[in-house]
C-alpha cells in the first residue's frame, strides 16, 4: 500500500470538499489504487476554521511552514487563490522536494512557466485540473486523452457566472442587473463579480488551455477580452429571430502558425451542443486533427466539482507515480515559439449588427453603401417593425468581414444623423 | 530522446490511418514529448497492402511471428479485430515483453481479465482508449480525468451505427431500411450490420465501460439487450409529440451495491444534451459523484477518429513510462465483488405504450385497469386520430413501473379483443 501524506493549504470551500471527498472515498481508493492518502496538515490563516470543521490541534496549524517545513508531506494542495503568496507557496513547495496540485487560474496563467520550470529541476509534478472547468477533465483530455492531436480551434464556455446570466437573460427574459442578482443568490457569483462578467476570468484559463493545446505561451494583457455587461436584451431577442443564441465564449483558433484569440459574447446556431449548455456549466469544444470535433461539459463550479478535479488530480499524482514528472513537466512547458499571436484588428469574423434608424426610405442604402465600401458584405437585414416611434432597429448579419474595416465603418455610420443610438456589434461564429 | 519501435499487426483502414498521423505528427511530437515514435514492422496476412501503402519489403511481412520476435520492438499495436487470434496475439505479445495497444472492443470485454492479469505479471501496459468511442477520450476520462469520483450511472450512444440509423428516421421520416442502406453506402455500416443493429456491438461497449467505471466484470450475455430494429416511424412521431426522441443507449446504473445494465432504444427528453447527438456521433453521458454530470461527445467511429485514440494510448504510453504499468494494471483489473448484477425483470423505468385499439367508449377503462392491477400507473394518455379506420393508435405513458408487471400485464392486455395489434414498449428514462 502507498501512501501519501498531503498538506492542504488554504481551507475555504473548495479545501473542505477535499477533505470530505477523501473521506468518503478512502476505503475504495485504498483498494483500487492501493494507496492511503492521507491528510496530514490543513493550513489556513482563519484559526476559526479548525473548529468549525472538528479539526485536531495536531492537524490544522495557521503557519504555512509547518507544512513546507514537514518532511513527511509528498504533495502540497494550494488552494488559498490569487497570485502573491501563491506563487511562492508553490515554488516553495516544489524546492522543499513536494509534488504540487493547485486549483488557482492566476497563478499558473501568470507565473506557470517559472513554476514548471522550478517542477522539472526538483522532478517533482504539477497537477492543476480545477484550474480550468473545476473537475470538467478538460486539461486531462487535452494533455492526455486527446494527446495524439494537433488542436485547431477551441471554443469555451469556461466562466459559469457570465454563462449563468447570459443562459437567464435569454430564458427568464430578465434583466443583466436581475440575473447577476440571482447568481449572486444562488452563490454562483462573487460579491464582487467583476472579474468574472468582464471576462478576464476567462481570459486566464483561456490563457492556460492554449499553452496545453496550441504550446504558446500567452499573457493574459494580449488576449482581446469583452465582458458581456453590453449585452441587451434587444440583441438576444433578434438573435433568437436569427435561429442564435448569445454565449460567453473564450476562443482560440491556429492556422499557419497564426493563432488568434479572444474572449467575448458570442452568437452562435442555437442548435450547437454549445447553445444548449446553459446555467453554471461549463463546456468547452475542440476542433482536433485527426480526431474531428470534441465537446466536453460538466459543472464548472460548485465546492465539489473544484474539489472533484483535485482529488482526480492525487489520485493521477499516486497512480502515475514520481518517475513521469520530468516528461509531463517538460510536455507542458514546452513551447513552439514559430506560433504568432495576431492582433484583434487582423481577425475576420461574422457580425450581428443593430442599430437603431430613421424610419425612411434611403436609410439601409445609405448604411449597406459604407459597409461595401469597407468590403463588408450583408448576409440578411431585418428592419424590426416598431409602434408609435420614428426610430426602428436595424438588425443586420454580415458575411466574414475584418474587425478593423467593420470598426472604421460602423464610426462612420455611427456619425450619420439618421442613426439614433451607438450602433451596436456582436460577433458571430459558425461552429 | 527516447524511441519506441512499434509493430503494428493488422492494416486495415485504421493500422492504415495510425502510420499516417504518426507520418504527419513526427516533428511535434519529437519536440514535444521528448519521443520518437518508429513503426519497425507492420504486418497484414494481405501482402498486396504493402504494396498499395508503398510499405517497404524491410518494413511488411505477413507472418506474425515476425514482429513477435523481435526483441527491438517495444510495443505492439493489435489491430486485426475479434477474438481469436487477436486474444493470443496480445498474450504473447505481453509475454515477449511488449507493451499492447488495441482498439479491439471483442478481445478486452471478453478476455480482459486474462489479459490485464498477463500484463500486469510482464509488468506490462495494455491500452485499449478506441475500444469504446474511436478516439474520444471516454476511457481516459473514467479512469484517470474522473479518477477521484465514483460514477452513479452511465448512458452512452456508443454505437455510431444505431445512432446514424435513428437519426435518420427521425430527421428524414425515411424507413429503417432506408436509413440503414443511407449508412451503408455513406461507409457507416457493414455490409453485415447484425452486430451493430441488435445492440451487441453496445453491449461489448459497455462491459468494458462498466469494469472501468463501477469495478464489475461483466459477461456480456448477462446484459440485457434489445437493439433498433422494432422501432417504427409512428413512434419516432409520437415520441416527438411528447418532446421525446428515441436513442440508441447503453445503460448502467448503480445503487446499493445493485448494478443495472441494458442496452436498447430508449426515450429521452428532446432537451437532454444527449437527444442532439445524431449521426454517427458517439457521446456519452455520466452521472459522478461528487463531480456531478459530465457529457463527452465526438465521432465515434472513421478511421482517423479510431487511429487518433491508438496514437494517444502511444503517447501516453511513451510519457508515462514503464513504470506505472503495474499501478494502471491493477486498478483496472480491480474488482469490486460485492457489486450484484440487476435481472432485467428487477428493474424499473417509465415506459411509453402504444396499442392499437378499437375506437370504442369503455376501451381506456378496460387498459387502464389491467395496468393498475399490476402497479403501473399512468402519466399521460393520448389517443390518436385516424381517419378511415375503426381501429385508432392509443399512447401511453407510465409512471415507474417494475419491468416484469408491465410484461405480465402488456401480455393480458394483448389478449382483449378490443387491441388490434401487439402492444409497443419503449423504455423511457428521466436523465
Amino acid at each position: 500500500m502507498n501512501k501519501i501524506n498531503i498538506g492542504l493549504i488554504g481551507c475555504g470551500t473548495v479545501g473542505a470538499g477535499v477533505i470530505k471527498i477523501l473521506k468518503n472515498q478512502n476505503k475504495l481508493f485504498s483498494k483500487k489504487f492501493q494507496t492511503e492518502f492521507k491528510i496530514k496538515k490543513v493550513c489556513d490563516k482563519n484559526s476559526a476554521i479548525a473548529k468549525r470543521m472538528k479539526l485536531s490541534k495536531s492537524l490544522f496549524t495557521t503557519k504555512i511552514d509547518d507544512i513546507l517545513n514537514d518532511k513527511n508531506i509528498d504533495v502540497v494542495i494550494e488552494l488559498i487563490g490569487g497570485t502573491h503568496p501563491a506563487k511562492e507557496i508553490v515554488l516553495q513547495a516544489l524546492r522543499s522536494k513536494k509534488h504540487v496540485i493547485t486549483a488557482n487560474k492566476a497563478v499558473i496563467a501568470k507565473y506557470g512557466s517559472e513554476l514548471f520550470k522550478e517542477a522539472l529541476k526538483q522532478k517533482k509534478n504539477i497537477y492543476f485540473e480545477s484550474s480550468v472547468g473545476a473537475g470538467v477533465p478538460i486539461i486531462n483530455a487535452i494533455t492526455e486523452g486527446l494527446a495524439g492531436n494537433t488542436f485547431k480551434s477551441l471554443y469555451g464556455i469556461i466562466n459559469g457566472t457570465s454563462n449563468f446570466i447570459l443562459s437567464e437573460m435569454t430564458h427568464s427574459l430578465c434583466t443583466f442587473a436581475d440575473a447577476l442578482s440571482k447568481a449572486q443568490k444562488n452563490g454562483y457569483a462573487e460579491s464582487n463579480p467583476t472579474l468574472d462578467v468582464n471576462g478576464m476570468d476567462a481570459a486566464h484559463k483561456l490563457s492556460i488551455l492554449v499553452r496545453l493545446a496550441v504550446d504558446k505561451i500567452i499573457d493574459v494583457k494580449n488576449i482581446h477580452v469583452e465582458g458581456i455587461t453590453q449585452i441587451s436584451h434587444d440583441d438576444i431577442k433578434y438573435a433568437k429571430d436569427l435561429g442564435l443564441v448569445i454565449k460567453p465564449l473564450a476562443i482560440a483558433k491556429t492556422a499557419n502558425n497564426n493563432l488568434e484569440l479572444r474572449v467575448h459574447p458570442t452568437l452562435i446556431d442555437e442548435d450547437h451542443p454549445l447553445a444548449s449548455v446553459n446555467g453554471v456549466f461549463n463546456a468547452i469544444f475542440l476542433e482536433t486533427d485527426p480526431m474531428g470535433d470534441i465537446l466536453l461539459y460538466g459543472q464548472g463550479a460548485g465546492q465539489l466539482a473544484a474539489a472533484s478535479g483535485v482529488v482526480s488530480d492525487l489520485v493521477n499524482l499516486a497512480t502515475k507515480g514520481e518517475n513521469i514528472a520530468c516528461a509531463r513537466m517538460k510536455n507542458i512547458a514546452y513551447e513552439d515559439r514559430s506560433i504568432k499571436l495576431k492582433q484583434i484588428d487582423q481577425i475576420e469574423t461574422k457580425f450581428y449588427i443593430r442599430l437603431l434608424v430613421t424610419d425612411k426610405p434611403g436609410v439601409l442604402s445609405k448604411i449597406s453603401g459604407i459597409l461595401g465600401k469597407h468590403d463588408i458584405s450583408i448576409d440578411s437585414v431585418n428592419q424590426k417593425k416598431q409602434k408609435k416611434t420614428s426610430s426602428v432597429p436595424l438588425v443586420m448579419l454580415t458575411h466574414l468581414a475584418k474587425e478593423k474595416k467593420l470598426r472604421i465603418a460602423l464610426e462612420e455610420i455611427a456619425k450619420l444623423s439618421l442613426v439614433k443610438s451607438k450602433p451596436v456589434a456582436i460577433r458571430m461564429e459558425n461552429l
